[in-house]
């Protein structure tokens, strides 16, 4: 049986770190490269990782993504950022019969790919620490599981779908530890409910996540914050058990100290994903009549601080 | 008719420039200095003003506050981070029959004052740009109003009582302006609709005024803030015109870039007066059974950036 073929749309820490083990595993996957691609082209792509280090050589490398042939699953690892970007590039991608699966933060990502390429959408949420150390050059540090969800259209959880399993399995034999989700969208709130009060408040108080957490006045914050989130998922149908807020809390006083991306990401005047993180939650609530007033002050100030170092 | 003395606690830039106008009008003024004493002994004070610069020699200092006779009137010019200090010091400077003057931001700040010495309290706020550059060296740049209102323990508007046209007279007398308030809580309230959002976004996004007031996200949470403070303000039966929120935001438009007072006390190490211009606002809200989320969020992370700072 002919193995599925991958396209990578963003190699860099999530992107490049999957792209390699596919690839290691002998599955045809074609990287997409923006900056890096001489580098990767002379010197291959490096991926030091706790799950063995990859030095990989003669990719199928690409500058240009109108150059890139179709592909079974087309992995859009971009950032949220860049995705105005794919609505000419995708489609001629995933082509009539193909698959993206979409390893992006945030909630309502899925949607927006499919009004691009109709609802052949998946979705994965990555819990994984790995930075693009230099170009070419991947270091995965910890963690390494992708929750993997199908998506439908109308917003209610997919089941686990044969395709969801096909893709899934594949990512299983090239190595990376896979949570099938049978409610994609409740795994897009829940990973919220962490990433709203952490990369948020770490960006604009310029905090690690111990000292965060450890401050009464910001522990008392993150809660209220988890509870906004929690109300506006359950507005969405989604129910999230009240003990998460707790589970998020005692997960993040065990955690060693810890940038985020998101703070990454300001220090190094990149693009910030202020609309999928942020803006895109509070305005799914606002259409179920809930207000989320303390995570629409940090939405603010991170747009602000977004503007301010963008060129 | 002999003058009313004064007794000055916080020879700073509010209480320096105001002690140092009502003895070069002739007035009896004490003045309690703490790490400036010797500078000032030794060298007398400096003030460079808008109205006239002054350098004033021999004039009638303290190191320790048990050690200064009461006073007529004693102007409480310290950060309101260090009223603590006061409950045991303050009651023999003011005596039996004296006043006290505070010259405070924030809200609640009488009502503490009160606490230590009974209803013998005025407050004022100072409109006033005017900093410490070195000791017994104080810029007063611009401005120098004080809105000037009598205290009820009943939470009351006083009227222009006898005793607040009088101690008007007086700093009228050394020339400065003057704005005799009916209702101090109102002016409070109605000062506190600038310095919420400006002092407060100021110190977290390490911004000036008018980088704050032209940003779109920002601009918005400033009005949305503004509309929590009004509110809380009318559950305390002060009612602010609704435009004055649009007033504020033009004037602040006006206004040359302004690094606000609890930035440069951020960035300078210094307590901030995160109760009295946030804590006891929201306190007074809540006892009301109006909730001001918005402003909270800012609270907390104050708190935070303050904790931080502090040894």
């Amino acid at each position: 049986m002919t193995k599925r073929s991958y396209a990578i749309l963003g190699t860099g820490a999530i992107g490049g770190l999957y792209g390699a083990r596919l690839h290691a595993a002998g599955f045809p996957v074609r990287f997409l490269l923006n900056r890096d691609y001489e580098q990767v082209r002379d010197h291959g792509l490096r991926v030091d990782s706790i799950w063995g280090d990859l030095h990989l050589r003669d990719l199928d490398i690409y500058q240009d993504v109108a150059q890139m042939p179709p592909a079974d699953v087309t992995i859009v690892a971009l950032k949220t950022t860049q995705n105005s970007d794919l609505s000419t590039l995708l489609p001629p991608l995933v082509g009539d019969r193909g698959l993206a699966l979409v390893l992006q933060n945030g909630l309502g990502v899925e949607d927006e790919i499919a009004r691009m390429i109709g609802d052949r959408v998946l979705g994965g949420l990555c819990f994984t620490c790995s930075n693009k150390v230099a170009p070419g050059y991947i270091h995965h540090l910890d963690e390494g599981k992708i929750a993997l969800g199908d998506f439908r259209p109308d917003g209610q959880p997919s089941g686990i779908t044969d395709r969801l399993d096909a893709i899934a399995t594949d990512l299983e034999t090239a190595g990376i530890p896979i949570d099938r989700q049978a409610d994609l969208i409740l795994a897009r709130w829940k990973k919220l409910m962490w990433n709203i009060p952490f990369n948020g408040l770490s960006a604009i108080l310029n905090a690690k996540t111990d000292a965060l957490v450890a401050d009464p006045a910001i522990r008392t914050l993150a809660i209220e914050l988890m509870q906004e989130i929690r109300a506006a998922a359950a507005a969405a149908d989604r129910h999230i058990p009240a003990d998460f807020i707790e589970t998020m809390l005692t997960t993040t006083d065990a955690m060693r100290p810890y940038l985020t991306s998101m703070k990454l990401d300001l220090d190094h005047d990149r693009p910030l994903e202020v609309e999928a993180i942020f803006g895109n939650p509070i305005r799914a609530a606002q259409a179920s009549g809930v207000a989320m007033p303390q995570t629409l002050t940090l939405y603010r100030q991170l747009k602000f601080l977004a503007d301010r170092r963008s060129p």
